[in-house]
């Protein structure tokens, strides 16, 4: 007599139907998923009705799904899914600097602008001198690192939310080290801002009780060859989100000092960046 | 200093930020959401591309979702979820008949037809008299049961997937028992078919080796004032899908007898329904 699908043995029913020739690690990614899946309704006795309101809430997640929203992303960024991911990916070792969430709003192509240039072309916020350097694990400077950075500009919009308002590439750059790893510009300081809250994620957010905030933060993505790839934020120290980002992406090392200089810049803030080597082909 | 997100206590730090005054049975879907959620990344180590296709893959299934198409359905439904929460919310003393999943193609107001009239109302496929009782768990006849009807043609269509082909209400209709709890009527000797594979759950399919048919069955939603609604289907036996159906449908319990007797009808097909009494305000 064969055996079919039962409660009991729903997993092993589902995970015995896949094929032998199948990529390996697909197989091994949904055979997990079907255990973990099938053991949270189990755990938590999901009712019918609740399957077909979480069916309702999926379709609506997709459907407001286009070229410049991606609200899955959001799903998975508020439930700290996307850090998790991150952070699997991307352990190293002390004195390295920490990843965080990339973010839906990099764009590639920024202009390459020279050491000490002022990226914030709308002549809105408090100025900032951000300052610092690229350095190895044992602090030597690293030569021809791409410093590209990002970030909102002082409505909490980043450039590419509002292009018929801001001019192209606003608060945006990429910056490149020389032999002694230095880097400057002169940005704005950042301000803290909802994540896009009028679909799904954000009715979901309301329900959990929670606000759609993110602490102020730059953005950094910054390569060098031999180096890992360092996705990073800074964060300012005194936001009031920043022990409660909806999105996760504060740690503690990434929390930037922020001090009050009024000239040239009204604030300066100094953060170096230590990359890790590449090793094990990664 | 505050505890912020980290890769040991993610689930923790996610769970902690949900409000006081949420509705508490959110509360608890959401935190064991996240723990298995989270478990799962850990569990295979998800890299960020994985991630990243996984997003595409949603967006897709919700992107093919509309008014006719229920993708996410589909995608539950062949990751043995939608039996799952079937099973978990439909279970049964012994004797009593078992539920299986409902699927997408049931059509309200179905009409009502006298005992042993045709449902069959495009003259194709092999005519079949279905033949049964609707009991108790005492075996006693139910008076006043509906047994609502549904199938496919013998080109393995339902009627509102060929609302130009087939005539409005081929294999449907609703039977009422009389003090008897007897019923009877002819349709056909259903067809396997394959659910709709030319999405990303066909895909999905595709790629772990499984084939998407359904083995040939019978629909039926049984109601009766006092007793347990039953959505069931039953199953022909020698089906070469039955131990492979793509929804995992199939239950012992659900294979009816297909006897070969050429007239009147070419099939008949005996099955009595036994539903279970309302306990507990179920």
């Amino acid at each position: 007599m064969p055996e079919y699908f039962s409660e009991e043995r729903s997993v092993e029913a589902v995970n015995a139907r896949m094929g032998r020739d199948i990529n390996p690690r697909l197989a091994e990614i949904m055979a997990s998923l079907v255990r973990y899946l099938h053991a949270f309704a189990r755990d938590v006795s999901l009712s019918q009705e609740e399957w077909a309101l979480a069916i309702g809430f999926l379709t609506r997640t997709g459907h407001l799904c286009h070229d410049e929203r991606q609200e899955f992303i959001l799903l998975s960024d508020t439930l700290g899914f996307s850090m998790l991911v991150d952070a699997i990916n991307n352990r190293r070792p002390p004195g390295a600097t920490e990843n965080t969430v990339f973010g839906p709003f990099h764009v590639e192509g920024a202009p390459i602008r020279h050491m000490g240039e002022n990226i914030s072309l709308d002549g809105k916020g408090e100025s900032c001198l951000f300052i610092g350097r690229v350095l190895d694990l044992n602090g030597n400077p690293i030569e021809g690192a791409w410093i590209d950075v990002w970030s909102d500009n002082a409505d909490g919009f980043y450039d590419v939310q509002q292009p018929d308002i801001q001019p192209k590439w606003n608060n945006r750059g990429i910056f490149v080290t020389g032999a002694d790893g230095a880097y400057s510009f002169v940005g704005i300081k950042p301000v803290s801002y909802p994540i896009p809250d009028d679909g799904p994620v954000g009715q979901m957010l309301a329900s959990l009780g929670r606000h759609p905030y993110r602490p102020a933060h730059t953005h950094y993505l910054i390569t060098a060859p031999g180096y890992q790839k360092l996705v990073t934020h800074t964060f300012v120290g005194d936001d009031p989100y920043l022990e409660s980002d909806t999105v996760f992406g504060v740690k503690h090392s990434l929390v930037a000092p922020f001090e009050r200089i009024d000239r040239p810049t009204i604030w300066r803030s100094d953060f170096d960046f230590v990359l890790t080597p590449i090793e094990d082909g990664r």
